[in-house]
């Protein structure tokens, strides 16, 4: 069965979560079944574009029915890969890397978190949240040794590309990157951003666009 | 002045960090000026892109010398709102919630962490870092008396709706939501979303599918 896995377009997959999110909440509720229309008011999306992203799954809706929460649930979530656990590393223990470390909400997810490094003798060694850091150089063991699926960056902008080079090296599967730059991979080794700074700068400007309106019209 | 700025197209707010970390980047190698073309490159975009997006601050290139850096980092900076510091509050103290009050990159980049408030009397009136833990209902004084501009939600995912509501009433105008889940808002409140659980699931897709398709081949 493994050999039939189809190919789901990126951008569907980046919405699987959403639907997911909402399938959980109805299936809280024990709603036996869902419209696309609803679904799709859930997850923020147009209802053409759930039915088309859940086709992909091989899920179709039944009409005057909808779909089977229960069962579309399971569906979503195995194609999510959700039913197995995937150990994660996080590269560079600065204040983000420490704060990431103290977040229960990987472990929660099943994202646990298998490993700590940073390359600053000061903090090699050192324990957080009552977990060792080890030295970037002993990489290629931590991830063997533990399975370690994906890598979280954590560190300055500066060293991030080389640092993701480095994991990829060392066995890592995919990245997701925290620092404040871009990081480029080969194909097949995906790249999820999550950019702090940027989402603030965003608002910042507006903030900024709003101070700046109000003075003019008032 | 302030009644002359520009109508820039939320796009290209988007991409106005992107272009301020590319400059930072060239003002630190005190390179002088810069191309589109490697503008472009540094930022992940396309040069017409660049070209376009910086015309609509006023800023145009000098044909084969490009764009003076310095002078274009202050005005990138200045059109996000960067001149100035944009206080927040923290709504919810989960694990979340006490990983991002423990994270110092906020203060560092002009958005200093003003207050944290959560419902819960087990963690009202306890520190975080140094900091008091607030009430809620204390939001509307918290946001008057420090004049916080942005709310972070990090509550769980079924009221961060109903908290968003609450902090807009309380007179914060813009929100960056933590939450997993759609949060909407009224036309004038900017809604920006950083969602790691969304982001590590997707990662899971691609190490399943992986995963799946390695077992078919070998």
């Amino acid at each position: 069965m493994a050999g039939s896995t189809p190919r789901i377009p990126d951008a569907t997959v980046a919405r699987l979560p959403l639907y997911r999110r909402a399938l959980l909440e109805l299936d809280e509720q024990t709603t036996a079944n869902v419209s696309s229309e609803r679904l799709a008011e859930m997850a923020g999306v147009n209802a053409a574009k759930v039915r088309k992203d859940l086709s992909y799954l091989g899920s179709y809706g039944t009409r005057g029915v909808g779909y089977d929460v229960e069962f579309l649930l399971f569906h979503v979530s195995r194609a999510l890969g959700l039913t197995s656990d995937w150990p994660v590393v996080i590269v560079g223990m600065g204040n983000l890397g420490q704060a990431l470390a103290n977040y229960r909400g990987f472990t929660e997810r099943g994202f646990p978190v298998a490993a700590l490094v940073d390359v600053d003798p000061a903090k090699v060694g050192s324990e957080i949240d009552g977990r060792l850091v080890d030295h970037l150089d002993d990489l290629d063991r931590l991830v063997a040794e533990r399975g370690i699926a994906i890598a979280i960056i954590a560190t300055p902008a500066a060293v991030a590309q080389e640092v993701a080079e480095r994991v990829v090296e060392a066995g890592v599967q995919s990245v997701l990157n925290f620092a404040p730059t871009v990081v480029t991979l080969p194909d097949g080794v995906p790249v999820r951003k999550v950019d702090l700074a940027t989402e603030l700068q965003i608002l910042s400007f507006y903030q900024q666009r709003r101070a700046s309106t109000s003075g003019a019209d008032h």
